[in-house]
């Protein structure tokens, strides 16, 4: 078992799984002098608790060491460049948020950002917690006050590491920088970037173009899936290859989805300082 | 300018530029005794053939050298288990592929699954080109006889890898695995994986669960943009800030997303591979 680390200087490792003894990490490539508290960790800790379980080291777990970490790496982004991400819930099965709201994200459990939205949301829920059954969701991450030239233009483009960071997030099974897949349908000479004296019209590449930031805001959209292990009994077979029903105990959530958010937030920071430290060794 | 290889085990390099006098790249950690010849190479180089041009080092020139590392990569996974990766267009602007019959793919240049299409989709990229505008469009890659066990549980999460690999690639604005975006409506009680004695009876999380390949079938969408670099003017700014229109001269390509089928495929060859070479010395 290897890919246990992630990062070129900035790099976190993590070990541990579900049901063991401990889960822990270590984030190497910490410049010096960054001041943080164990209470600025453990704020951001809480946003994804309480604790849920899984399958040994695959667990979702492992994901609260990446929020631990990511709190350093936001603590950093936000000393030096007032950067601030901003991670809330787009959709949760068929119900849309249309209303992007990021004051109110922080005002519920549920990191929703739209008012009228949110009581449908908490119904939804309960009702699935009283079936037993999962969902899938839709997650927005706004990354403000980017600085331009974070990225690299082969291989390690900005959008390419942000997309395997977060992808290494359990349950996601989609991602979209800016338009995403909205660009399928659209023409380049109405969907381009424009450049005005005062700075680009609009933002359809989410604030990456050619793998490097523009300086906009960069503009996440991931999709999670609903989770398999459910308290409603499904069908499967036993280890001898026989037919033979499971139903999974304990508590789950109904929509991982949410608390992908914080774990989503954490990525993306230890992916963008990671870049500003590479940005700062060669080009600085 | 670093982040110009990737890959563990088997790790691709490139160098140059478009506009400048060569591309190249190397191949690190191929394993001895695969038998290649250079007429295979360029039978995939065809592929993406004419070249594009573009800005320099971040410029899709540099694709060509994924492309012939990827045939390396390619003949490796067929002969070690018959593995076939398929990459084809699912959708150009506002006409979709509704039949996807692999066999049709290798005997069109637009890599198009649908014969009933083809003829729709030539004539809209000819009208296209005589605009001088260019459209988005969505890539599929089928992988076929996967074996079952590639991939690591947290942050070298097979489809991670991949994400990162795919979008590496010039104009990638968007990646799903399996059911992708699709997950955000669905039920855990309806839309899991089951498995029988026979196997698995659907395919919903596109053969990769918890970050390892289950052995069914691969399956990956691909949004793909427009290229920005149009012979329609467009508006911009010089370098002294002030208002002008540019007007990209030249070849370009109406949809990069049909050169980008090849390359598509290269990169994922190159990361099953390495994969492979990764489970191979961890586990074997």
């Amino acid at each position: 078992m290897s890919g246990n680390s992630i990062g070129t200087i900035l790099r976190l490792t993590t070990f541990g799984e579900s049901h063991g003894i401990a889960i822990g990490g270590i984030l190497d490539g910490v410049p010096p002098k960054i001041p943080i508290s164990k209470k600025e960790i453990q704020k951001e800790l809480n946003k994804r608790c309480p604790d849920y379980r899984g399958g040994g080291r695959a667990s979702a777990r492992e994901t609260a060491i990446r929020v631990a970490a990511g709190a350093i790496a936001k603590k950093y982004l936000s000393q030096k460049y007032n950067l601030k991400i901003t991670g809330f819930l787009k959709q949760i099965g068929n119900i849309k948020c249309n209303t992007i709201d990021l004051n109110q994200v922080k005002k519920n459990k549920l990191f929703c950002p739209d008012i009228h939205c949110l009581p449908k949301i908490i119904n939804f829920i309960n009702n699935l917690k009283k079936k037993g059954d999962s969902i899938g969701a839709k997650i927005g991450i706004l990354i403000e006050n980017v600085p331009a030239g974070l990225g690299e233009p082969i291989f390690d483009k900005l959008d390419a590491e942000l997309a395997h960071s977060l992808m290494s997030i359990n349950a996601v099974k989609g991602i979209e920088i800016g338009d995403g897949f909205k660009c399928i349908t659209q023409y380049g000479s109405a969907s381009y970037d424009e450049i005005t004296p005062k700075g680009f019209k609009n933002n359809h590449a989410g604030g990456i173009l050619g793998g490097i930031s523009t300086g906009q805001n960069i503009l996440i959209s991931l999709a999670i899936k609903p989770t398999s292990s459910i308290n409603i009994p499904i069908k499967t077979i036993n280890t001898n290859g026989d037919c033979t029903i499971i139903q999974t105990r304990g508590r789950h959530d109904p929509c991982i989805g949410i608390r992908a958010v914080p774990v989503s937030e954490a990525m993306t920071a230890l992916t963008l300082m990671d870049h500003d430290l590479r940005n700062k060794a060669q080009c600085k």
